[in-house]
């Protein structure tokens, strides 16, 4: 009997249709709560011996196994397992993209908004005990938001603005596809017209050379000088050594950051001493509820496609 | 011919409507950008002169004038004028409710998002160089908003958080009045019970001894232990030091205060030290533009009620 170790994160009821999704398989689940960063170990023998792995492992406990298939990760973004040999040949993979946007978009949203109502100052005021007008704030109220990435993220977010009044454009590699809560689409060539359009620029790209440090010191110049940058998808997406620059010279009227490039930042970086910045660390929105229990959905419903034989989704090879 | 003293902030197709709505006026308007709190006065004679004062002015310019007929504010609050002998005996009164709402309620749901997207504490770890996640966040998402007060503040803050996936129940005087925004309507008699079914408590008051400390100690602690405080309708709504006590505890998850009892905080409130806190100086949402719209709009259609005889919007005698 071949082996599914799933290290997903269930309550009991997804358990039960795990198991009756795939009843040939002997499945073993990891302890409750686990993650790959936290909680007990699962015992490194187990991965060698898995047919099927769902969710994170650790690169070095897979390498080399002969028995891996199929591995289907908890998260959207797959780069750990796309490097040369950290897959072995023979295994297929896939991963959740659609169960992280609601929650990052959100916690995006909140910054962006937290913003353009200028909290960070007001906070920077409080804790001084201070109590001073600050002069205007922002509304998204027809403002012009240009979603750069409009995957399940990019989507998730430009929905949120909409509702807020804002108009939406975004950028994709085929701009004949629509996305749901984009108003207008463009290719990546469109880039250096739409940046001097846009109140709030958002990127939410996964990782790749193509979209390495695509926010230059350049492209963020050619910003308005009051435009808001945002960054939830890969923080390799924006040079963050230029946006220190840029906010230190005044230019922008602020950005948030979920993610950064490197991560952590070293504790000399310029980034985290700058005003007009919330910075928060990479935690995926922080609404564990929510996003598990639309991973538990994906990968069931990807496990349902794997035993009819049919395609799965978000897969990448 | 009788005056006009219109101290609105208008532009000039604004003037144009007033000097049309009112042809047998002689309308004097305020220098560009008056605001009752700044730029160069009004000379004070022209307070005694007018008819018809439109905007805020001090109360000490315009007590015995045997000409004043009527004085319609910007602000949406009254409590200036209403105390005894502030108007002279023949002045009607009425005010711009309808103008602030949106501005205030997008300053208001910020400081939620913020919140219960731990925002304040990300920010007080980014200032110290310092990446670690901080435990799960919250979302709207299937929430219990309460919403005591649900005027123009209370409905416009109530349809924000209906978009983000919360319901909404409000308390009012009269719960037979719905409000738009607000899923169910509730009398002031159902406060205690309601207090501990809400993950969101938001208060959006006039001043009025009914409603002063309506949210004490107690009634603080009958909220969840995670639940969030809002304040931004006026500051006496909340009992400010009673807040600053419960936060010290460990209860709520968080508050959000627009206004404060008293205005501003004295330099050694408890408050200004408490974390989960953010705190803004009573700047009504900070969207002049959308705000004074809206306010030269509802002036403009109650002059040309008065003019044709008929009862205005707003009027508090």
């Amino acid at each position: 009997m071949e082996t599914v170790l799933n290290l997903l994160v269930l309550d009991q009821a997804q358990r039960e249709s795990f198991v009756q999704a795939l009843p040939m398989y002997n499945q073993i689940f990891a302890p409750d709560g686990y993650m790959a960063e936290n909680s007990e170990p699962v015992p490194p023998e187990m991965y060698q011996q898995a047919t099927i792995i769902l969710g994170n492992p650790p690169i070095e406990l897979i390498v080399g196994s002969t028995k891996l298939r199929l591995l289907h990760t908890r998260t959207a973004g797959l780069e750990r397992y796309l490097a040369p040999g950290a897959l072995p040949p023979q295994t297929m993979l896939a991963g959740c993209s659609g169960a992280w946007g609601a929650a990052v978009a959100e916690h995006l949203f909140a910054m962006l908004l937290g913003l353009l109502k200028r909290l960070p100052a007001f906070y920077d005021q409080q804790k001084k005990g201070s109590w001073q007008a600050l002069g205007r704030e922002k509304t998204l109220l027809d403002a012009n938001v240009l979603c750069i990435g409009t995957g399940d993220l990019g989507s998730s977010f430009a929905r949120l603005c909409k509702l807020f009044g804002a108009h939406t454009a975004g950028i994709r590699r085929n701009a004949a596809i629509p996305a749901e809560g984009i108003d207008e689409m463009y290719g990546v060539k469109d880039l250096d017209r739409l940046l001097p359009l846009a109140d709030v620029v958002c990127l939410m790209l996964p990782h790749a050379s193509e979209t390495t440090h695509i926010m230059n010191l350049q492209r963020m110049r050619l910003m308005k000088p009051d435009a808001v940058l945002l960054n939830g998808g890969r923080g390799t997406a924006v040079d963050c050594e230029a946006l220190a620059q840029v906010l230190k010279s005044g230019h922008l009227w602020g950005a948030g950051l979920e993610v950064t490039d490197p991560e952590p930042l070293p504790p000399d970086h310029p980034l985290w001493k700058q005003d007009r910045l919330l910075l928060t660390p990479h935690t995926g929105g922080g609404l564990p509820e929510l996003t598990f229990r639309r991973i538990a959905d994906i990968v069931l419903e990807n496990m349902k496609r794997y035993i009819a034989g049919q395609p799965l989704r978000n897969q990448a090879f």
